[in-house]
């Protein structure tokens, strides 16, 4: 298989979501980027830490060497070609908070999906499995928004972890129940993206937990 | 010994301390988490972070695998159990800004004791066993505080890092003079404590730096 | 040759610079420190992060075990009595904010150019030693401005990042080339000094991405 295919063991259509979280979450840096005033570099590097960030940090906490950027640093060029292009693309988007929220929401679910593979080969826990997908999934953003100095989304407004565990549920659900895994990647998928697309448009919410006094 | 013992070379009250700072640092998260308004489920991210980011920074930084959470994943529902409990319990409680620095400091304090065994068992250097449980007691809180984009509770106000230090180098140095593991690990802890609660009640500071003009 | 000497396999002036960057940027960090008010104990948790977590984020990322100041402990000790130093120097030094920026940059050159060394002895692809250079550079200083709350200075301001990128790509070509190390070593530290004092003193910034509507 040729080397641009990162995950080897896997199908075509693994690689195809593969880069296309890639290159969403990089737009989504792109565009957090633009609200900061960042120049080209500071985008590419945002970039980088937030489409690469959530596998590497999997990969880290796993001992799972080498990541995969390490292994095939043609994905730094592609990450930066995508922050770079929508950059440049950008001025001629409207409606850019819905499109930050729709390519953080693609990079996410894909990433939450895809992520309980490398669990999965090194034979760990089904809470392993799906905490793999979910550190894949929601690390980039986390990463994103702490470099951009906000809380990050996961811990604001709607539905955002839990998405991320039930596209990993799915996934994961779906191989266990012997389906292919290209049926198991695109239900893992299309529920997630389902979930999110609805919790952002109907606002629906886990209960949140609040109280007056402050505790510092 | 039961998997649910997850120091299994150590004493069961090893293994005690250890769920009690766990759970000490999943409401600590919790309450962090009620400052800003988030949901149950991001509660429950933090609280792993908060809980868990400490002895897991430790043990990647030593190339210590696998982390303990991922060969004992129990301990994640163990957290969120607690960060959830914490949740439904916190309308009852007074004195929410003293719960939240005693359940830090508790958090701090027997991790920074704890966490010196790794690096102990690994064979390093008196200094980097000593720092080992300074990261295991630190790191977790300074996760929780970014997270919640605060300045980190370690860099601000009362001694901090250096109790830390102090309950770290009691409980090594009581092994070192050959005192049994059970006997250290009280002293440790106590001495920690006590320091802790004095700073924060007679706010007992270090002598800070600071100037006017600002470099940047 | 003496365990002081951290890089043993190269010269004596690579280890003098390496010194010298460690001492930047603790000293870098220190006054980052006085603008946030913390006490002396902080100062030094946050120049020891500043100090060594570039060169720590690398190793952990490249799978590079131990990491230098786990092997060699006196380093830490060495970071922070250069950060004390730099908190009793301060009330007799003016110009901070320049001082600042410069500590900073020479952190950034040098730690870009040594830190390629560790990616070229594995025997990894030119991207990654050139990016190996880069998170040896900068992560650091991400980690102070993280620490304090700040946008990293990275992401602001003049020519940063790519000043990174030139000084390790200059050290690696001329070592590609057949020059000594020495010799590659002080070409990339003098260019990439020069290029980031050019870029502060002139204001020289790289085209910046920004658009008035917000995305989220």
């Amino acid at each position: 298989m040729p080397a641009i295919l990162v995950y080897q063991t896997s199908t075509l259509l693994f690689n195809v979501a593969f880069y296309v979280a890639i290159v969403a979450q990089a737009a989504s840096a792109a565009l957090a980027a633009g609200r900061r005033n960042m120049d080209l570099f500071g985008v590419c590097v945002l970039a980088c830490a937030t489409a690469l960030g959530g596998g590497g940090t999997r990969d880290v906490i796993l001992g799972h060497y080498p990541l995969s950027w390490v292994a095939a640093p043609h994905l730094l060029v592609v990450v930066c070609i995508a922050a770079l292009a929508t950059v440049m693309l950008s001025r001629f988007m409207h409606h850019l908070r819905w499109t930050f929220l729709l390519l953080d929401a693609l990079g996410l679910v894909i990433f939450s999906t895809i992520g309980c593979d490398v669990a999965i080969s090194m034979g760990l826990h089904p809470i392993i499995v799906i905490i793999s997908g979910m550190i894949t999934g929601i690390v980039g953003g986390i990463l994103r928004d702490i470099l951009c100095n906000d809380v990050p989304l996961v811990f604001t407004g709607q539905l955002y972890a839990i998405v991320s565990i039930i596209a990993g549920g799915v996934y994961y659900g779906a191989t266990v129940l012997g389906m292919s895994y290209d049926v198991a990647l695109i239900s893992g998928i299309a529920v997630g993206m389902t979930l999110r697309v609805v919790a952002i448009v109907y606002n629906v919410e886990i209960p949140k937990f609040s109280y007056e006094r402050d505790p510092r």
